[in-house]
């Protein structure tokens, strides 16, 4: 059975860490906003009031006749399904933990350029941003990474990997967030990634498989835009 | 076996939603860090640095070898044990989901006292605070509560809780919402609540639950206050 993405069409976002899990997995999925009068449809199931179940926002999957919404909620789901999650539920627990505090370091991400709220426009809220931004760069990024540098490194298995012998949506995640942190915050990451040498080899074992590496050269991966939540401003980096 | 919560002493904060949890299904639980000494039974855990999954922060909860961080996730493994989750994997999927809606809630009503992040007292962010307040109070206060007004109408068990025929950890967790926004925004939830009659008055039939009364009516029930997550600012609220 088909699996359907529902997210914002011209940007990665939260969707992203979605779309890594079923390009990586090879799954059958369609990007539905992305296709033909596919926008229509998403809104039209954000705004059916006769919905029982309605999502609060994008992203959402589409799996027969389930409706899921909340990424990390999306990823508890598709982990098993797709051969990305490890086998006991003990486990489960603590990606699908993981993962939850990759949540908050996106919303952390996106509070950098809008702490105002998405009310105003970045260009409304500059001052604010960049006494966000700064501590973000020199306490939050640190905070964040040195943690999940941490898990790699103690993992009893010694596979490089988050949790157990293989990888697991969880280092596709991981992946993602250095990703952005490197194109929204060049300057803060060229600094401090050393201090995280298992977490950057992990990235780069994940950028080096084959399906992703396929997916990432491909037009499937939006690049990194002003409209996203990783964004790359001048003066927030330094 | 008995479980044991780790959260700071003195606050609500993230941790009511595990202590609501635990109270209504009397549950065996100690509140570690609000015992003799379980402040820096907590630190330790924090800082222990051969520990193979440490927490990212509090709260978090023991239950023999298990740590398990991240408020939802807690309430995910807890559900099933204290007869508070519904039965079928689809509704446990979607319990969870409007949680981590609740939680996002939560950390955007963090940010109208804390816009430019936690690195900065509330007196050093003020007027910004009042610019994210204004927007909270005015958008997201009614689309977030509006949400959780529709899923509790639309029920098709009519049951007057989010989900099938019982109460479950989801309306307990909207108990606190509605408490909590009452107590930072009199004012504005003043104005607003009687376009939310279901979720006020699931909070009520919350609040009315022998053990659940008994606890709110307890001194394990801390009073909110200005160090918590709900802080009530006059300025914040007009």
């Amino acid at each position: 059975m088909t699996y359907e993405l529902y997210y914002w069409p011209g940007i990665q976002g939260r969707g992203e860490f979605v779309r890594l899990a079923l390009e990586e997995a090879g799954a059958d999925y369609a990007d539905v906003a992305r296709t033909k009068k596919g926008i229509e449809s998403m809104m039209a199931m954000l705004e059916d009031k006769s919905a029982i179940r309605p999502p609060f926002a994008p992203p959402f999957l589409k799996h027969g006749r389930l409706a899921i919404a909340q990424v990390a909620n999306i990823l508890l789901y598709l982990g098993p399904r797709l051969d990305l999650a490890p086998r006991t539920p003990a486990d489960r627990l603590f990606i699908h933990q993981l993962q939850l505090t990759v949540m908050d370091l996106v919303a952390e991400v996106h509070d950098t350029h809008h702490p105002l709220g998405t009310g105003f426009f970045y260009e409304d809220q500059k001052p604010e941003a960049r006494r966000r931004a700064k501590e973000f760069r020199e306490s939050r990024i640190g905070k964040f990474l040195g943690y999940f540098e941490r898990i790699v490194a103690a993992n009893p298995m010694g596979s490089g990997w988050l949790v157990g012998v293989d990888a697991t949506y969880i280092d596709l995640s991981l992946f993602q967030v250095v990703e952005g942190l490197r194109y929204a915050f060049p300057q803060a990451m060229a600094k401090q990634e050393n201090q995280w040498p298992h977490l950057v080899a992990s990235h780069d074992r994940v950028s080096a498989r084959p399906r992703l590496a396929a997916y990432l050269a491909s037009d499937r991966r939006i690049p990194f835009n002003e409209d996203g939540i990783f964004r790359h401003y001048k003066e927030l980096d330094s």
